[in-house]
């Protein structure tokens, strides 16, 4: 494999610094290039100023093979970009008709006047190739000089993404500069540390010393495993039994490969037999009910949801006994149960998750971060306590992440208990 | 007032340039900085290589005034900034014993035995001064040299953010570097645009023209504003006189100063006049529930909530007649009110809101993005239209903002109600 180009990647724009938006381009081009085997060398954040674009530009195009620019494209005096990088690398810029019939057109259909600082997006650096942008009115641009590239994109996400997508990828594929295939292949994990996923699966990679690199990325209760071979002997297809093995060896630690969505899985499990889901929430407060019905057609295996955050309203709606409540409280095993029974019962569902617990900052007889998971279905219920100290939105992502663990693990094993079941008719 | 000085921040991090998160550090520095009066000039995201810290550095080194790192400050062999920078400056690394106390401390309390290379992270660069890290084992440090400032801090977010404020912020104050008072007034408006409020505000603004400069940002549903003086004749307190004949011109679109929450308002509004609420999601899912029970101490004037996403859940728990629901259908002003009005009754809640729509990607008789939203409230009902076509979770999350919106504008109505009457007795 070729030694990997030198890229840099300048975000240009006032806001970034001054910490009102997170840069989303970083995070989307870096995942994108990433996955296509040219990873980012190193970024810069800078401001819209002439100097700044000179300074920061020039530095980096001696350093990179590769040089990216977002933003500054427009048509307003803020708009730096296209004249200041022309400047620097001596260039003059060309007017392009082809882009101002495109601009007169996308105007037109909108019955708006072109001004003349619109036109100003009609020129082009001396020498580069303009990118189509069929969702606003700043071409890109990509130039190549003295065996080096450099491409200009336009700041405003739903432009920029596309014409990476469409422009820029398919052209860097093209040069041999990036991979058409991913550069590494993605197992997501569920419920299970980094630790002992290296501990596991470490007899699999030992037998690969030397050929695989391995990388793990928690977040959100997953665990996402990047294998990628370091040299050419690796092919795709032995890549990928080895995620195979990796696979049977978690069992259902596994949830898939790429980025599958756990809520989607257990849909469309519940789908698949043919059965519903209810949930209550007391801390979780919809949060849970929230993360199914992400889920597009959610509503074909999602019955509904009660947020039930007061005693009275748990007696009334989940038909939780009131001694009970009495008895052992709100935050507790016995009332979680009842709960998810209850609201099985109630949305005529097969299948139920109940959360209870102290979200904080204040805790009750337990401290806060105290979640007590309940869970109703065909074969029983159960009850699960988790402790997550913690601030209370962090505490409710967590209870939501464990819920869905919870209930993914069981259906998993239901489904194992089933093919017994077929197998011994 | 004093130029800025050149100010550049440094992170280090490989997952940052893979994509694999956002870089919170930058939003949160930015913002801070800002708010301070201590703006960033310029930002870089590297790799964690001894020799991109060690040019990175440098060239930034040169530039800057103040420089900061993040990242790289752990115990284990790729956490390489300390090193790596002491040697850039020519500096040896001294041994810190009140750091090796703090650090056994910290070891002994949670049982856990001391490695030698935990160690590592007792040493300074010589001439700097430690920033206590309470929340983890590696110290910040703050060294001065030949009249610029280098401030290394620790690269995990619970770690960084509280050394941030409370020792660095502190000493940046002390030493004439940053204001102790926020550099600009804040104002949060809530449902209007950015250029009705320009249009809006112009008169106001137009008396201090060349005083005063204007920023806007809009995120949620809301339009932040930040006022702040290009000049020390304006006081603070000419300042606040601004923002306040601001505030009454825009009546209902003032959520307040700061970052107020609007969640938290209508909780407030409505424990204040001893009143609950309920809610029933169809489109949302639960999301807005979860809104609210994200404000802390949320149960007092929250009663709860009902996801309906079926229809035989509408009649069964929220009263909505069968009969609407085939006249008119679940994505109507009348089942809106409904589902309301059902939900208030069932949850003995005064107030009550509901969502209904079509949260993509399919609609339904009317395009994906068609949300109703009800309102029941002891004064009557009513029901409102929106029309947010867009990707499903920012669909959800916009028809959330917009109920936020809606009995926001209907409670501060209210209110003037209630004094008008009160003036009447």
């Amino acid at each position: 494999m070729e030694i990997p180009k030198h890229l840099e990647i300048i975000f240009l724009g006032d806001e970034l610094l001054l910490g009102i938006r997170s840069n989303g381009h970083l995070v989307f081009l870096g995942d994108q290039l990433t996955r296509h085997g040219l990873p980012i060398r190193r970024t810069q954040e800078i401001r819209d100023e002439e100097s700044e674009i000179r300074t920061a530009f020039l530095s980096a195009w001696e350093r990179s093979d590769i040089l990216i620019t977002t933003g500054g494209l427009g048509p307003t005096t803020d708009d730096l970009t296209r004249e200041t990088i022309a400047d620097a690398l001596g260039r003059s810029l060309v007017f392009n008709e082809e882009q101002e019939a495109e601009l007169r057109n996308f105007f037109a259909i909108r019955g708006r006047d072109v001004t003349p600082n619109n036109l100003r997006q009609c020129y082009l650096v001396d020498g580069a190739e303009r990118l189509i942008n069929p969702n606003g009115t700043a071409p890109g641009q990509w130039l190549e000089v003295d065996g080096k590239l450099l491409i200009m994109l336009p700041g405003p996400a739903h432009e920029m993404k596309p014409m990476f997508d469409e422009e820029v990828l398919p052209r860097l594929v093209k040069k041999g500069l990036a991979l058409e295939r991913p550069a590494y292949l993605q197992l997501r994990t569920i419920g299970v540390g980094e630790s002992y996923l290296q501990t596991r699966l470490e007899p699999i990679f030992d037998r690969y010393a030397g050929q695989l690199s391995i990388a793990y990325c928690a977040h959100n209760g997953f665990v996402d495993m990047r294998l990628r071979p370091v040299n050419e002997r690796l092919e795709w297809s032995r890549l990928e039994e080895i995620g195979n093995e990796c696979a049977s060896e978690l069992g259902d630690g596994f949830l898939g490969y790429g980025e599958p969505d756990v809520a989607e899985w257990i849909l469309r499990k519940l789908r698949s037999l043919n059965s519903k889901l209810a949930v209550a929430e007391s801390c979780t407060g919809g949060l849970l009910a929230s993360r199914f019905t992400d889920v597009p057609g959610a509503s074909k295996s999602f019955a509904g949801g009660l947020v039930c955050y007061q005693n009275e309203v748990k007696e009334a709606l989940l038909n939780v006994p009131g001694c009970l409540l009495e008895q052992h409280g709100a935050v507790s095993a016995e009332c979680a149960v009842a709960m998810a029974t209850g609201v099985a019962e109630r949305l005529e569902a097969d299948y139920a998750l109940a959360v209870t617990g102290f979200a904080g900052p204040e805790g009750g007889e337990e401290p806060p971060g105290t979640i007590y998971l309940g869970y109703h279905s065909p074969v029983g219920v159960w009850s699960y306590k988790l402790i997550h100290p913690g601030q209370r939105a962090a505490v409710k992502q967590r209870a939501v992440n464990s819920a869905l663990d919870f209930i993914y693990r069981k259906l998993k094993k239901y489904a194992a208990y089933d093919l017994l079941e077929s197998m011994r008719c």
